[in-house]
């Protein structure tokens, strides 16, 4: 399918059974911290998985390359991005499997009611909305502090959506690790595995993977580190497994 | 000086400072838990350090050896643990630095006054009261179940005996990190630093050194990560150094 760009827009192989993404760069470009939440995450066959905050569908999309078995729904709130993610799964065929909703995250479970979902997937802002610097373009602000959407707003609806045992993904930043694991288990999303990210062996770990069970018991599995690059700047073979790229 | 040992005990060499410890294999020995806390936590000349829970002595008696500047006061409820580490104190020539006190940690701030320390150090008990099988030796029970002192009464103690701004260091496993996490914010020990400890770069963590402030900013660093072993068995440069072993 040929791919109709808007003016600033971007086409980018995603490395994985040739799909593809629609990006903007400046505005709406997926990171790393989504391509790692996309492989942590796991859903079983005929799964219904529903990713928070979804951007330009850069989760549903590499989790669907994935777990073909799997059903996604992406809830974006901002239109310019949900268009873009819709256009994006179009291109790739996806529309059976992936169906992309404007709609606001504090609305989830209004939008798609209770108890609906075997798991929530979620790569939310980081930043509280009082705390840091704000970015002048308002969609980038929306993205990355927490304007539209807390924390708290986010693992309220994900506890609503997920059936009993489901599972909650997310990645965060493990700065504000104390407040997430304490609203994850308060929420009914015990955290039942933690993966540090650490950008390099001797370096502090920037972000972290987390997996909640909507009213399981206490207990944390730390999973063996991720390390992103090895000593001589190359990304490691993890990393590269990670992105699709075969070593 | 000349030990003086008693049935069933043996003589340790700390690798430091020519430093030894009194152990009793099978009730009182310390495990590398103890010895990666006494390398974590660091006090400034003149600083007061308590140890809560602090058995045969050995995080005071390692961190004197590495920080000569300070104050330690260890605290332990078993009469006999405590009289082996008062032992190692004068074996090693430290009763001018290091004071062991038998008492019940649920008691640390009516015996030591509030505010009367800069540091707190605790190698606790990390299996719950109920959890777990319990050890036939009642001396084990108590050094690894929380019998006699809780995570609750740890901590409440800890922020009551430390000063404002003073750190309180501790170990534990990452299986309760949330709720560590979260009671350590609640007690006013707010999480400013965890390093993991990974037994090998591919396994999951199985302890985790955390550094709490009295009266904190909530911002947790996640450290680099601590791995223990090689993937050919052998010991990292890391923990040979921190054992004092020179490679």
């Amino acid at each position: 399918m040929k791919a109709e760009l808007e003016p600033g827009e971007r086409l980018d192989d995603l490395q994985t059974k040739g799909y593809r993404i629609i990006q903007k760069p400046g505005e709406f470009c997926f990171g790393m911290d989504a391509v790692l939440l996309a492989d942590y995450a796991k859903v079983k066959e005929g799964g219904r998985v529903l990713d928070l905050c979804c951007g330009t569908g850069i989760v549903p999309i590499l989790m669907a390359a994935r777990n073909a078995g799997g059903h996604y729904v992406g809830l974006e709130i901002q239109e310019e991005s949900a268009r873009m993610a819709r256009r994006s799964v179009a291109l790739n065929g996806l529309e059976e499997q992936i169906q992309i909703v404007t709609g606001d995250c504090k609305e989830a479970s209004r939008l798609f009611g209770s108890a609906s979902f075997s798991v929530v997937t979620a790569n939310p802002p980081y930043m509280v909305e009082d705390g840091g610097k704000k970015n002048q373009n308002e969609a980038l602000t929306i993205a990355r502090h927490e304007v539209e959407c807390t924390l708290d707003d986010l693992l309220r609806e994900s506890a609503r959506v997920l059936k009993r045992g489901g599972r909650f993904y997310m990645v965060h930043r493990p700065s504000r690790l104390p407040e997430i694991l304490s609203k994850m288990s308060a929420a009914g999303l015990e955290p039942k595995k933690a993966r540090l990210v650490y950008p390099c062996s001797d370096k502090e770990a920037n972000l972290v993977l987390l997996m909640g069970v909507r009213g399981g018991k206490p207990q944390l599995r730390v999973e063996a580190p991720l390390i992103v690059y090895n000593k001589d700047g190359s990304y490691t073979d993890e990393l590269l497994h990670i992105y699709g790229i075969e070593t």
